[in-house]
């Protein structure tokens, strides 16, 4: 296998599985085409038509389309859907820096194909004369992806937080790292990707931060999301991304672009260089 | 004005005022409508189509379609098409890493809209506690965009030479860099445009690179092609092109990817952040 695959699995959406979802006259995701037909109970709330679907007219502010969102919504989890149901709330828009036209739970957002953003931190540490990486693994009672590695802290991005407020609360929740720490995160860019799975498809785009730790600091999970922290060596980290899938899928985007961007990666000697460098920020 | 104008500028293609040319079944470049007239007298070459343009049965080989491309590149220029002919020569292929399917002189590439590659590298100097870039500023007789501000040393890909090689060469050339700091040189990804002006049209990949220079080493233009070298804080260097147009043009896209590699532009205060990570990635 290659680095590129990693890519190709992340971008494996097939459009033709899915009806658009418009709100407002903008397309804000994606239902499975086997998935409409639950809607049709709710025809306050949708117009299904053949080449979308759309929310009903009147419900033409945030607050009403959440509110009627939220109701349906909840009628599905009712019926078995969801079942990672936490009561947190992501924003729905077109594009990062819109506002947003409503908000739904975070478990529904890949059944409704909705874009959602969230921040992924590279947790460095020079020792030794090299490189080292942190390592989460997620824990076995996990909703999502439970047992598979994943960058030292990630997050979903709520609504109404900034990015490095996002980067604080995960930071203390995940990792047990102080604020004085976790400020130092220096932005490095943004992966982009569209993952079609069982729940749906996700839109996603992942805002990428590397944050240089003290030699001496040592991650420790306070949430249960985690079930360990390891310190390896970074060509371990490259060795383990380009030969398995042993990393939550996207955890491999937000690695590989930090290779490129640290110079671990090299065009003189990677073959598929340019298909990764644009790879990194598809946008279907 | 804004970052964002920058990649609008950068990304000016207009598709419609050109046709596709093929060879060996790939487009591999792009001939402006106004100038297809000049091809209809080398019939020996070029098979004009409704829809495109390919090179003449029987050109099949490098070797062949290299010597009739030169032939006819020959005649234009002798009637005044393309004067920086300097007898440096270019592969034409679809993508980087395929292998080339002829090679064109250099000054021929946009005429023909053929895709060309090239290194920018970013010279870094730490010192009094900030971040400083050298900045070249093209000489007044150049034939390309004199007199504007350029990276510290930026190059077209030759036919033949590995990316470091191409390095080490213009490093030495532009700025007397000698090989044992060019070589430190780290690869830092790629940015992707598709530049419409007089000349036809550059659909470009840059690789940049980051090079951190001594404190004490002052660049020195050997070739007659910069005229001079300043080297600026970072926050300088960041205005220069979130207000003018002052560097050129593919310049700003460079710095750009570098401020938001190195988290000087930063998701939380930058309204078009998204815009910048994704358009500055874009493949035609």
């Amino acid at each position: 296998m290659s680095f590129l695959d990693h890519i190709r699995h992340a971008n494996n959406w097939n459009r033709a599985d899915f009806r658009p979802f418009a709100v407002a006259g903008q397309v804000v995701g994606h239902i499975r085409l086997d998935r409409i037909d639950r809607l049709r109970a709710f025809a306050d709330t949708f117009v299904i038509a053949p080449d979308h679907i759309a929310l009903a007219p009147g419900l033409d502010d945030f607050a009403s389309r959440s509110a009627a969102m939220e109701e349906v919504m909840e009628a599905l989890r009712d019926e078995g859907e969801f079942p990672g149901w936490r009561g947190e709330y992501v924003p729905v828009m077109r594009e990062w820096g819109d506002e947003p036209l409503m908000q739904v739970e975070r478990a529904t957002c890949s059944w409704l194909g909705a874009r959602s953003w969230g921040v992924h931190i590279n947790g460095i540490v020079y020792r030794d004369g090299g490189m080292h990486m942190w390592i989460a693994r997620r824990a076995r009672g996990k909703q999502t992806y439970p047992g598979m590695l994943d960058n030292m802290v990630a997050g979903g991005q709520p609504i109404g937080l900034g990015l490095m407020e996002n980067i604080i609360k995960e930071c203390a929740e995940e990792a047990d790292i102080p604020v004085e720490i976790a400020t130092k995160s220096r932005a490095a860019g943004v992966i982009s990707y569209c993952h079609q799975f069982a729940g749906g498809v996700k839109p996603d785009q992942q805002f990428s931060y590397d944050l240089v730790l003290p030699a001496d600091f040592t991650p420790r999970n306070t949430d249960g999301e985690v079930e360990s922290f390891e310190l390896w060596p970074i060509e371990r980290v490259m060795e383990t991304v380009r030969q398995s899938f042993a990393f939550k899928f996207n955890c491999n985007l937000v690695i590989i672009d930090f290779l490129i961007r640290h110079g671990l990666i090299d065009a003189d000697t990677e073959p598929d260089y340019m298909a990764l460098c644009l790879g990194l920020k598809q946008r279907p």
